[in-house]
């Protein structure tokens, strides 16, 4: 028996966006649904009780890469694993530490099996390949695993492309072999292919073949326009299994994922909220705010008025400022409860009006807001 | 009319501690208490719903030299008062800013009304007397303002530390002066004269003889053995007026704090636990722990057993040298918490003591438990 079960609640009428529920051993997740990144087995500066009460976060990502290094798979299964380590009794989704290893640079060298790297923290050697990142994301015990497989660089020719992405289908076909269907764990296949769409197409072609319990769509917000994104996810869009769940990996900002909705997309996660709020970069509907900003220095309003945040209910942009001009913790936590929050809470608004029949409206109202008032 | 109430609830009968309330305009506060140090206006890494709700802080402390400088005194006056700006709709107290400018060593030169100093954060030019240090506390809006002395030197000669603290009663006068008896904020005199004992009993007695709303002792925990502290302590515990709370300014550890009441201090402050909570030093009945050590790296307990702090209600030893090797923002918080819990939870068990009239047994066996075991 398969350790996901994904149904569909309710569809827009004349594209592709859906709002679905998926059933992982920890939990439920109702899609479409924003993951917050929780790189070192927490997100960074929040407690488990931040993200479940006033985040409303259903299921969160931890980095195989990370915790391979520190504390080590071996400690973490020790523990227990990661939901009992860090406290997070809901659904984790871990990636296969493919894309931070292919991102060491100088540092990793790529072969047929695997990449042979060293560690950023103190240059030790390792290598991680599919059969490595399976075992290491089964001490993990993560609800869902995610496929080891190769980031197409940007930009590529398309013989780079299809190079890169034949490589990374027949690691898929490792992984699937080294953790087959299971009732602990789901295991997501991953599409590449670059920017060309028809190697995008090959590769879904693969990957559904192949049987993983969910789709994702991998290689994008590697430094392309985000026209070049959009098309990848057009290309795609008419050709994605419906039955199971499409995730497109580390996109993106607000409108980045109501795009992606409105192109059949469920699942995302990207540090964006939580490193641009350590940055002092907040999100409202009218755009990104800078709290640095000496406008802000006597200003009593919150971030966004009408946001039910721990951050917007009590503190004003100008304690926020201070906060962060004096170089405060308390800084980075307000500022990514909030930013976290909101993006968790725009799933839910979109999740509501896909439900309504009203997700078109709702889209263009966003995006027509969103875009045209950045302060 | 006072805007501070005292009462006692009840004494031990052989000695000096006791166990009072405390009355302000912005709440209650049972005494013995621990105030958590909020410099910056914020207790580094929580929020305020954190202090109430687990750490059962009723009162904390801002520092005047900080806000005063960022954001100023001013924005913080139009921002509502400290209260406001920070959220925190309960009792403050702030200190005078004396303490800190002493402490900038070749940055300030003391003149008979004050201290002339630089900003440690751009080296613009400040002063700060009694005169300023009231208004100040003013636009703050505190619920108790200290007054402005200077804290004698360790070691200082005999003939020093009495010039000094003449000094110091005659700016408690000025202070005074400035900010006569109300109904809105509450003027603590300080005590000084280093380690004389003589020299603390004609401070004190001029102190009294002023009317403050209550009795601060000054200067310690500045460099000298503990056991001098204590005789500090020892020298006026006799003298204090039972009817004003006494407040031990940055004294100590948990033990210091429980000497401290066995002397009739009902009132303290100290870094220390939010501190070492950011160093990784974690406060326990049994003494001292360092998460770092490597014995924690798979240790499944918390940091003390019956505990009931979300710390260590939730995450084990492992998890937090996790964090902290990690570099993690969570850890500051975590251990944080932990540290400020166990501080103020101390304070409520000796309160519990007191009122069961079990005091020396509780002293007794907890400074045994306590000193025996540094791990």
């Amino acid at each position: 028996m398969s350790a996901l079960e994904f149904e569909i609640l309710a569809k827009d009428a004349e594209g592709h966006a859906r709002r679905g529920r998926i059933t992982l051993p920890h939990g439920v997740v109702d899609t479409p649904v924003f993951m917050p990144v929780g790189t070192q087995a927490t997100v960074k500066s929040l407690t488990p009780a931040d993200l479940t009460d006033d985040i409303q976060a259903s299921i969160i990502l931890g980095n195989t890469y990370h915790l391979m290094l520190r504390p080590g798979a071996d400690i973490v299964e020790k523990m227990g694993g990661l939901h009992k380590f860090m406290a997070w009794n809901h659904p984790i989704l871990t990636d296969s530490g493919g894309f931070q290893v292919w991102s060491l640079g100088d540092l990793r060298k790529i072969e047929p099996d695997g990449v042979r790297f060293q560690s950023h923290i103190d240059g030790s050697k390792w290598f991680l390949g599919p059969k490595e990142s399976m075992e290491i994301q089964r001490k993990l015990g993560s609800d869902i695993v995610m496929a080891f497989d190769e980031c197409t660089p940007y930009p590529a020719t398309y013989e780079e492309a299809r190079s890169s992405m034949e490589m990374s289908m027949r690691w898929a076909a490792d992984c699937r072999e080294h953790l087959p269907v299971n009732d602990t764990q789901a295991l997501f296949g991953i599409v590449q292919g670059g920017m060309y769409g028809d190697l995008r197409r090959e590769s879904l072609h693969a990957i559904t073949e192949m049987d993983f319990e969910g789709i994702a769509i991998g290689g994008l917000s590697v430094g392309e326009p985000k026209e070049e994104m959009l098309a990848s996810l057009d290309a795609l869009a008419d050709h994605l299994p419906v039955n199971k769940p499409h995730y497109v990996m580390g996109v993106g900002t607000p409108d980045d994922l109501i795009e992606g909705i409105d192109r059949g997309i469920d699942m995302f996660d990207c540090v964006m909220p939580s490193r641009n709020a350590r940055n002092g970069t907040l999100f409202t509907d009218d755009g990104k705010i800078n709290i640095k900003n000496l406008k802000h220095q006597t200003d009593s309003t919150p971030i966004m008025e009408d946001c039910t945040c721990y951050t917007c209910r009590n503190f004003s942009r100008a304690y926020l400022r201070h906060l962060y001009m004096a170089k405060e913790i308390l800084s980075s936590r307000l500022n990514t409860l909030h930013n976290l929050h909101y993006y968790c809470d725009l799933m839910q608004r979109a999740r509501d009006a896909i439900e309504g029949d009203n997700w078109r409206e709702f889209r263009d109202q966003f995006l027509q807001r969103y875009r045209n008032k950045q302060s």
